[in-house]
């Protein structure tokens, strides 16, 4: 992650890097292992949230939603492993992919209307 | 996203809920169907890497790392709509379960192996 | 598949497997793989429901209906190449997790209650 | 499920419905709902594999095959339960997008190479 050294990402890039060395797991951590722990990670969200209703998952129970922060927080070390191992800054590419919805998806256009993208194009 | 008004991820979080709320998408962005799209985002990442080998997921060609670098960049967009709706922080969420990680996978026991977490309780 | 020579599902595996066989794709195709190819099918069907209601999802118009069959045909094309790879007949497995699910969820303790398995144990 | 009311996917189909019914768990089966079950059931799958070489995936030890044949029962278990609130035909949908494959994948043009489906368009 370029720029920000005093950035929080960055501090986390750092600690789970050498998290992984302390545990010789590098070996393990090829981007296709980690896009399908990240997806597994995905998917105990995913769990959560299943036969509920969505007002229901707007108001999560404490004990549900202190899980659920735990989901998302393996859900972002995960993300910021794939990214330190693939040289991304993620704050950058979330910033141009950003800047490439707001001209796929001009707010005039598509206001209200949530269809899937290539039902615009 | 607490503490932290001058950090990157605050920022894209403020950019993002700027970006639903012209476009009046917040309807939609409940965290289910949130939590949905996180999945559907991960499995395009998965998507890239499902034919490759280990070796060459350590090795993109540069149109497809640039398109593994806009996946990660849609899975981070979408993991900071959904903290947001559900009131977390995720840099602070990230450092907890590291440390419970930290707890879980102690070093000397778990070195240069990968079973699954409940193999070792 | 074991013993229904004249089962449908035996004819799809045999026709998936004859199908990679011509292409030369069973070198790509490891449980490992396949297992990513499964889960990537899975969030292209996620994706065509991300942002409807639960009503919306029960009325499909007729084009989005052949799309989403198409998507479940997807999925169960891996399943049963990755089911032929690992020599599991998925009618027996099947059989025998419902034979599970009976006891785990016994009608008159569940009735109308979806709440996760762990959370009867 | 159209024909075939002798075939085994049919006979599972009956016996889901049954379990489903006697548990008043139709409330909680839309399309929607049985979508993110069917991912998080992929994405345990997802999981077994995760640090696994092709080559262990290929071999996996008695006990963690039973446990990935339970996991491909979950997967067909939900995708039998999709299709019939879609009132889909499984084996007809699979037999339909096998032969568009056939189509866009001609075995002397695709021999040995496994490009994502796209990059040949």
């Amino acid at each position: 992650m370029s720029a920000a050294a005093q950035d929080s990402l960055e501090a986390l890039r750092a600690r789970l890097a050498e998290f992984a060395r302390e545990r010789d797991w590098d070996q393990f951590h090829s981007p296709k292992n980690l896009a399908m722990a990240l997806i597994a990670e995905a998917a105990e969200l995913v769990e959560h949230f299943q036969w509920l209703t969505q007002e229901q998952s707007r108001a999560l129970p404490p004990d549900k939603h202190r899980e659920v922060a735990m989901e998302l927080a393996d859900i972002q070390i995960y993300l910021i492993r794939l990214a330190d191992k693939l040289g991304v800054d993620l704050i950058t590419a979330a910033n141009t992919k950003i800047a490439l919805n707001e001209q796929r998806y001009p707010a005039a256009k598509v206001r209200g209307d949530a269809r899937r993208a290539e039902e615009y194009e």
